[in-house]
């Protein structure tokens, strides 16, 4: 009743999300993303149910981590097992794309029977996301011309300049606590920087943060020690978004001051967009030593700003003392994985099980993003789902 | 028929196995034990009989092997995939886990759809068990706090005190070599050490072997070394087993000896407690060089107990001259795998179909474990099964 | 009704490929090597018509790779997912096999639940194959003892005497192009030596291909620059397939020369025979420097051949100047994945959509080697699929 309820209401968006890929929040109209939400809520409660929505009798989900990941390789994992895909790991080291394959080429070869890629690349600024439509651009050629039975869709496991299925989750565990997208609006959001022993700390989730919550009419606030820019053009969509939707942005450069009065706070490491540049140069040069000056200087600049710790002293003074805090995870604790990090321990662990309620919703976003790029009605297969109700565990 | 009645005759054991963790098989009653080794028996035969004993539409079975395994993750994959779930690794190497995050947190990443975690850990002594009792406590607390949707098992494929699915699917064997559990009453189980040119083999195996087998009335004499004692506490429950079983425990030291009048020998090597605990000191520190100087010492204290292989001349002196010859595989076969070692070239071949036999039984060993873990009646849903009667192979 | 009258054509051929497993095309009869291109006919036009022919419901296809590859890894897995199978890599470092395990022991441990076993062992020469038959015989002796509940079929996925999922695929294409083997009577097909700036490229695919074309009527021309000879007992099969069918072969020593005329041209660098066990001889005594001195060695010989690059020059002389060109992929593509090799730049650009098309037949023949082989009536499990017409994606 409930799920037919949710599945019916689908019909009110109209999202162009179909044979679509995924790539950037802000390429997608707010319906898109509204669509995307819902169906993740669908699907989540499909399976709670114990139905299984099934919608692949196989096929597979090919994944290219260029980085280390645990929680987004799971929830893909997740995501394609669900629908009935099974993933194969694109090994760039075991395979022979270290042969210098062209990615035209490879992106074909792995796709013959492929219904997704999914792609992690986020440590070379200006080449993950380009690396991603290079993919699309190949498969695209590989379907015009019948070597491809059909398109396979790209999920953006995180690139240099967006993390989707991390800020689509977060958006949907905000939608969870405050009940709509609808009682955002007016909200004080601060995605703030956060000290930490590491450094080079992808901004993809600072940036997909400011991109996709200034979309909801919230007052968002990017704090950050001076020099800990992101990449500007991705500040501009942010600005623009604010206004667009009725809410605020704003820049400032001190934890302690912004987080005031804050719903939320979303205090997280990064590396400045200079860094990264400097740093994606010396990683293509393949400058070991260069990289390790690097990471000294960035080290010992870090180091000068431990006091943007988020800690209870700062909480007291957010909203009621208790705004929302979220973390992508993991979340470098004091005392807990490191020396001292981006949260105090106590601090953490008072939100410790709201941050895995809000990574719980990935495996779901991801899920809703491959079930609406290649079902172009979504309610219409949900619907059949629905009815055919095949258990997903039992008999 | 023989299938329906081999699942009615599952009412007479009052198993505690829903929702529990099979992590030591001491602290499993007779009647679990029963239960393990009957729905192991009869997944087997469905799957025989081309009947698919597929339970879930779809769902992760993760594997965190710590330690090298082929026939343990195989069978795993095997159990996983036979009652429809995948099998995701978690590459400890290739996921956050080396950077440092705590084990509560990843439990929880990794389990949103998942069904089961099996954990191979046998390396340090005093950590494997404890591991797995943590990770099980993550999974609790995610589980009541509805981070999960339902709590996954846990499948214990090796730890420092314990490997209960080799264990296990020993006893199988046993079972099916004598026609009942009964008549391995007064039977001689010899459990001795055995000559390897390597060491640090871990001491589950022996402990799990005695542990288990002494709950069945057999007569077990466990033969090492003087020196090679395995831990303490295991020793005593194998006692008391014995005692409560109507069988006999008697540990000796010589393997020549102990093997005469034999029903069934199980000659293996291990490193002795003491060797484990000082290894797994030294392995925590990283202590390259005390690890190789320990290597050394105790290769050259092996040495003195070359004749510890088990060949044809002990084996004439065993019941009939031809004791069942167990080993969890693989042996150090001298002449072939190693110039001298655990058992002689020729003794081995004899045996060497049945122990592949033995082996054969533990991805239905895990497949039961899982089974009886996840459904709270097996009974019925075996015979749901029946009744559905869906092809494995072929339509 | 094309795919029924399809599946009904298959009658006519009396082939023996149930529970043999694929490891030489030469091993086969014609109508063993047509029943397999028509399975995959088939097999593709069901799954391009959204019908399933998912005919395991459980079940694992084991792969073992013991040399790179992208191509054929995902062709395997795509076959093995197609049909129901779960792709369980066998990792040699991480198993067992390091610790000294035989074959033969190993070839059952991974196999209780398993119904194909996928190996690529293309860098020893007279090793490869040999291999894949010791694994044959140590599952047939599994399965004769009970041990296995079926014997697992073998894939050969690349060996050191023939890459049968290459060379089918191959030739599935040609059939393609010219509407049916019959056509191919009279076709000139050039395999060709080409310049690499690389070494020690294996021989399976030029003995593969002279090996199965030659059977077809076709008039076989294999060009190689003196010295550069392929397994001379593989050469004679070619040389009597021609015979015996009514084509020609002939060996010639310049790839200017010889693709005058050329209906078909098939390009492609690789190691001398001899060298090859020279190399053979070095790898297995491990010897470093032996091996570099030998790359040298080669690198220099093979650099005075750099003229036996493919380019349009060459095609001009071709039959119409426009033969077919072929490759394995990937290629080594003047100024594009190396500064000089197998073929010019823009020659290769016309055909590259071709050489996809090429590669996209792979997954289809691996999946009718591995169907043919477990099916004993292809056809009439072929019209069950047809008749229960489940859907491949969607409900």
């Amino acid at each position: 009743m409930k799920l037919q309820k949710k599945i019916k209401g689908l019909k009110k968006f109209k999202s162009k999300l179909y044979k679509k890929d995924f790539l950037l929040t802000w390429e997608k109209s707010e319906e898109d993303l509204q669509m995307v939400l819902e169906v993740a809520e669908i699907l989540k409660q499909l399976r709670d149910e114990n139905i299984s929505p099934k919608v692949f009798d196989s096929g597979l989900a090919v994944s290219i981590f260029r980085d280390k990941s645990t929680r987004t390789r799971f929830s893909y994992a997740s995501a394609a097992n669900l629908l009935g895909l099974e993933v194969q790991d694109m090994d760039e080291e075991k395979s022979q794309i270290a042969h210098g394959e062209t990615v035209r080429e490879t992106a074909n070869m792995i796709s013959f029977l492929t219904d997704f890629i999914g792609i992690r690349d986020d440590m070379f600024l200006g080449e993950g996301n380009k690396y991603m439509r290079e993919v699309g651009e190949a498969l695209d050629e590989g379907y015009e011309n019948g070597v491809l039975p059909n398109r396979p869709g790209i999920v953006n496991l995180q690139c240099d300049m967006d993390h989707p299925t991390q800020s689509m989750a977060d958006l949907l565990h905000l939608k969870n606590e405050y009940g709509s997208l609808d009682k955002l609006k007016g909200k004080k959001l601060v995605m703030s920087w956060a000290y930490s022993p590491s450094y080079g700390k992808p901004l993809s989730v600072p940036q997909g943060i400011i991109a996709l919550m200034s979309r909801f009419g919230m007052d968002i606030e990017l704090a950050y020690p001076e020099g800990y820019e992101l990449i500007p053009e991705i500040v501009e969509i942010a600005k623009k978004n604010a206004k667009k939707s009725g809410g605020t942005f704003k820049i400032s450069h001190s934890m302690k001051d912004a987080v005031k009065d804050a719903d939320i706070v979303y205090p997280k490491s990064w590396a400045p967009f200079h860094i990264m540049e400097e740093r994606t140069e010396l990683l293509k040069k393949g400058d070991k030593e260069g990289l390790d000056n690097l990471e000294q200087r960035c080290l010992a600049e870090n180091s000068k700003f431990k006091d943007w710790e988020y800690n209870d002293d700062k909480m007291k003074s957010t909203k009621k003392g208790k705004a929302l805090y979220m973390h992508c995870l993991p979340a470098d604790i004091s005392g807990v994985s490191c020396k001292e990090g981006e949260v105090a321990d106590n601090t953490f662990e008072q939100f410790r099980l709201k941050t895995y309620h809000e990574a719980g919703y990935k495996p779901y976003i991801i899920a809703a993003m491959m079930f609406t790029n290649q079902f172009k009605n979504p309610a219409k297969t949900l619907r059949k789902i629905l009815e055919a109700k095949n258990t997903r565990k039992g008999l």
